[in-house]
């Protein structure tokens, strides 16, 4: 059970993180996650982190490795979901994940990856 | 982190089960989704279960109250990602997950949902 599911989402991939990501985790969600862009010709991903409580310096910067992968997959990353106190808490830390846009939901986050990419077929 | 999120997916709501429910876990989610099928006004939810590699009649009785649950308030429910194995056990088991419509996976649930009831707005 402690595999994050990707989900395809029409020319999407929807990752929803909901448990305490460790190193190991990190990896095989990168390698999958990569993987999956590849095999299912992702235009883009959305990560959810709407269960997350907390984002520190070690999952900002697992979401910069994902949004610097996929980019290089020629795949566009958008962070849905982030509570607010997530928010203030990025701000007081000093983490400004970049490289990373976010959106406040998964429709916002769709309309933005369909936006920033019109459909080419 | 012990809260399963539930996303806004356009006109419906998508749960993607990751974790071992227990008992309190499932009332919560059962409490949390009803309320949200209301406030969002949901036309379908959908379950995600590619994560599960076991299904049992605890798991089984709880989508089937949920589904039951969303239908006497207007919405259908899909359960979405079943894993080839998990469907084997369900059936070994004699598990026939009554009232419960799936799909193979989420764009597949989307197309079902929309196709039970067309737009009407």
């Amino acid at each position: 059970m402690e595999r994050i599911p990707i989900l395809k989402l029409g020319p999407f991939l929807l990752v929803s993180i909901q448990v305490d990501m460790h190193d190991q985790m990190a990896l095989a969600l990168q390698e999958e996650l990569t993987g999956r862009i590849v095999t299912d010709s992702a235009r883009g991903v959305l990560i959810d982190i709407s269960s997350l409580d907390i984002v520190d310096s070690f999952i900002g910067r697992m979401l910069s490795n994902i949004a610097g992968m996929a980019r290089v997959l020629d795949a566009e990353t958008v962070v849905v979901g982030m509570q607010p106190s997530v928010a203030i808490t990025l701000v007081e830390l000093g983490l400004s994940l970049p490289g990373i846009r976010t959106a406040l939901n998964i429709d916002r986050g769709m309309a933005l990856l369909n936006a920033s990419r019109p459909v080419e077929e």
